[in-house]
């Protein structure tokens, strides 16, 4: 099936662009996802592979679980390189909605031609190629498109971060975006040596120890809602000093109201560190698009995962979100 | 790649047994998991389309999170039917190690003729035809290719149970039997119609508060030993009582001691309900044989995953465990 190779026009004008030149900078949004930068490292290597100069950059650094992927010799961040000792010919945006997504880094992206490589339906459709393909489960996924029909080898290297692309954005392929064609795009990085429990392992089977006490501490404020369609959990500052737990470990935090049977949305509510806002997160099953409940909170996001931050103290917030949801008419009686 | 079917000959063996006989009985093993009833669900969906008399038995019934899948009308357990009722001419194990795996179903199985279909080390080779493929992810991948030479059209439903069958005893695509051809597999069953999300959601979305609560009970008890290697979580009587929670919410909890960075044996001590005696279960990530641990304490399993029964309170089977683990050589010092 991935013998067909979508979008085919558009990436074969991609293809001759980046033939044409030698130095590319790949830019990655800020805070970089298993998206953005297994997309950026595969692309990466596979145009050095072709002889071309090419650059991998990122305003912010990439999560330690990333550290086990090859390629990191071609990433850099904006702190460790000044934008005048880049000059690309050409620049790739990969899994940004927008030129800004990309943070600081933008100032970098002094080429005349911009490619916009993408999958969100949020999309501005910049640059002077864009392919934002809405049913592609991952940036990833156009990733792999492209090196095939550019003829570049996918080496077992390059088929590693392009399958982290996948199943990071996948959520280990158990969300809707998961299509037959993500399928197919896995089974073929499988074919070329990649081992899914080495990767699992690396992603979803290295916590720490204080992550799962700052969970059991969350748990205690764990609660449900309007019928069990609504549950609700919270990261305060002090359980994150007293787990020693990351603000990182916290964004998983969310996945324990949303995993209890007939709960429709789920809320965390992470309080800042300075304790004058809350980091409010959204996700929703199948139904609700908490994207639009974000926008009603001065945030945005994704129907099925979205979020905002709330000025106040954490009781202001959480009386001014059920306040929000309350007045929705979203919630059925049984 | 799954045009290339394993076991040619084996499998047009039982192929023709089974288009002999118009009364066939599969038997799963006791206490049925994701595999057995899968792997069940769709031989006897597929015989039925047929126009055979299939009957799908266990000794215990189905978990609650497989009532999704269909075909559950051909299924029954012992309670509900007597031996003399049931007139097999061939009988289909499927993932049963031995016959005694079957438990009290055994005493149906009065036909000459039994098949073995099983993907398990550990499996006794019994039966008239054998089939056990350690290479398998799962028993559902053999009977997937069974129906491929059987000339059963895959349809959404039995495509739906055999893949119910592939996620489940590969722990989401994540263990390490999870293999290119078990992929192509997926691929093809979700070509089928397949929604993962929607699978997903069923078997990994859909836990109860109370399992929830036991988690949060649980953790309070998390230990990590030997530099790291080893972590240990307990399940008491208590715990249950407290969430109310069930003993299978109970099995999930080894999870999170293995989960953690470093950890290569992870233990959960879970308390019996008659408080004489604990359960014991062991995992390991990628080197340790827990097998071989079980068995110094009457028990068995896996490499990765074993299980032993220890006489006597929480603290007595803590200390002979223990005891047991530290006379072992598996230890690195740093």
């Amino acid at each position: 099936m991935t013998g067909e190779i979508p979008h085919r026009d558009t990436l074969e004008r991609i293809v001759g662009v980046l033939r044409k030149n030698k130095d590319i900078l790949i830019l990655e949004h800020e805070k970089p996802d298993g998206d953005s930068i297994g997309s950026g490292l595969a692309l990466a290597m596979a145009l050095s592979s072709l002889g071309k100069k090419a650059i991998l950059l990122s305003q912010d650094p990439h999560p330690a679980m990333y550290d086990f992927l090859p390629g990191r010799h071609l990433h850099t961040t904006v702190s460790c390189i000044e934008p005048e000792d880049v000059d690309p010919g050409v620049t790739v945006f990969v899994d940004c909605t927008g030129p800004d997504r990309a943070g600081k880094a933008l100032s970098y992206a002094r080429s005349e031609t911009w490619i916009n490589l993408d999958h969100h339906v949020s999309n501005s459709g910049f640059g002077q190629i864009s392919l934002v393909d809405l049913d592609a489960a991952a940036t990833g996924e156009l990733v792999f498109f492209l090196l095939k029909l550019m003829g570049a080898g996918i080496n077992l290297d390059i088929a590693t971060c392009l399958y982290v692309a996948l199943v990071t954005d996948t959520g280990g392929f158990r969300y809707q975006n998961t299509t037959p064609r993500c399928f197919h795009v896995a089974a073929e990085l499988i074919d070329k040596g990649v081992n899914p429990s080495q990767v699992a392992d690396q992603l979803y089977e290295a916590r720490s120890f204080s992550s799962l006490m700052l969970l059991k501490n969350a748990l205690h404020t764990l609660e449900v809602y309007k019928n069990g369609q609504l549950a609700s959990i919270d990261v305060t500052r002090a359980m994150l000093e007293d787990s020693g737990a990351s603000l990182e470990d916290a964004d998983s935090v969310v996945n324990y109201p949303r995993s209890i049977a007939g709960v429709e949305v789920a809320l965390c509510f992470k309080e800042s560190l300075d304790q004058t806002a809350v980091h409010l997160s959204l996700r929703s099953r199948s139904k609700v698009d908490v994207s639009k409940i974000a926008g009603l909170l001065g945030g945005g996001g994704h129907p099925r995962a979205a979020g905002a931050v709330i000025e106040g103290t954490f009781e202001q917030a959480k009386a001014r979100v059920f306040g929000v949801l309350d007045g929705l008419e979203i919630w059925t009686d049984s």
